[in-house]
């Protein structure tokens, strides 16, 4: 099944546009997992089982799994959102983008070692660093357009023929990247306006929104400017505000309301 | 030792801007080293006992060891660089650019992790992205401006305010994000005429040039339109055209070879 159609699926099915992001900070998790032999993935483990039934899709952040040296517990934990949560795709955030034969190697780490079903990609080099990650026509290619970070506006921001660089990134992937019909865009919750104004452009792409929670963004907003009929088109990240919703044993349990009640928040405000 | 320091050093002591670009590609290792236990770190290690002696720099491409999940023979590769080839400074390709937060994850998987001396980073993001690299004041932070490959010009060549994209990244670098003295810019030799156009914004900045050799990019034009006084303040990368310049049991001594070969014709144009 393709990328946008099991993201559909898993929406409908669970009336939900929550991502839940599995950024694992060492020094945030709980005493009861960050002692065990694979804080990670025992974490990680109980956040899903806790989640699985208010999501639309996990996106484990790949730099937090590599900064400690566990991979292999990145690996264990996309393996077992496929065996336990079956029906949930995988979002590999890894914001890559280099020269072909480069990416061609990043598509190979994303979807064949991982066994990721869409990862995120950086567009500052062109078409031919993104390439190779569209071409695996059943994978979803998000595309870094307006990120939700504070100085996300020094270079997006740069106006060129009337159009921010951001506005130009969107049109190329409207108009040439998205050949395969598997393209999607990065936009942050952070800056509505301009979530709107990418909505206008791109009725038909699916957005993946960060910056909701820890990172300030508006629920009602980010409905408001980018929810689309079906579906609705949008996959809303929540990281922190969800996996470190509790402190003690009781974190999954703490996860899985939290997770609920972004997903009842997100639908009231449809 | 800064980044850079380390680097004149080098160069001057080699007489030498040869960067070598260790990206071992699975499918064209020799056989003699493709069949055996670490295929990259035995192919890499004779490639850097035969070159050390004519280089500046190595650079190993992470996603050539991440699409194998051979990791180990990456960390294996950079400490036999430190340790057999002393005083020669190593980039690690990563192309990294991320919120702060998940910045800092990458900054530390290539500082300590693998103990790079120097990163590649992807400035779309914007100064949040870049700061927790830059922010490890001794280590090398080397920002994508204009890179080699074919469609670099999508995003790279919009105009806005009577400056490309890729000048408004070389002037933020200048202006802004070098506050450590420790950035540089990435800058394709397959575009002379842009390169000359940096070199004159920022004769300060070291470049790291890729695309000579097999990408097209023609030396003598790189030499005169980026060389500056003193140790030349450009690291010329050379992957394919070294590394493989050999196919049989000898494939070291011709990497060698090539490596003098390419220092020899870089310090004619000189």
């Amino acid at each position: 099944m393709k990328f946008f159609e099991a993201i559909a699926e898993a929406a409908i099915k669970n009336r939900s546009m929550v991502c839940v992001g599995l950024d694992p900070d060492m020094s945030k998790l709980p005493e009861c997992v960050r002692n065990s032999d694979k804080p990670f993935f025992n974490f990680n483990k109980a956040i899903i089982d806790a989640t699985k039934d208010y999501v639309c899709c996990y996106k484990p952040q790949a730099a937090y799994y590599a900064g400690e040296n566990r991979d292999d517990e990145l690996k264990m934990t996309i393996d077992y959102i496929h065996e336990n949560a079956p029906g949930i795709p995988v979002i590999l955030d890894v914001k890559r983008g280099d020269i072909g034969s480069t990416a061609t190697q990043y598509a190979r780490e994303a979807f064949d070692r991982y066994g990721a079903d869409a990862v995120t990609v950086n567009p500052y080099m062109g078409l031919d660093a993104v390439k190779p990650f569209l071409d695996y026509a059943d994978k979803g290619v998000i595309i870094l357009c307006r990120t939700s970070n504070p100085h996300s506006g020094d270079l997006q921001n740069l106006v060129s023929d009337g159009k921010a660089l951001y506005e130009h990134v969107a049109d190329l992937v409207r108009d040439q990247w998205n050949y395969n019909g598997n393209a999607a865009l990065v936009v942050g919750a952070t800056y509505p306006e301009e979530l709107a104004k990418l909505r206008q452009a791109c009725p038909e792409l699916p957005f993946l929104v960060p910056g909701v929670g820890a990172q300030g963004g508006s629920v009602a907003e980010v409905i408001k400017n980018g929810a689309v009929e079906g579906w609705g088109g949008l996959m809303i990240n929540s990281s922190r505000g969800i996996i470190f919703a509790g402190k003690d044993e009781n974190f999954a349990q703490a996860a899985g309301e939290a997770a609920r009640k972004l997903r009842d928040e997100i639908n009231s405000c449809r």
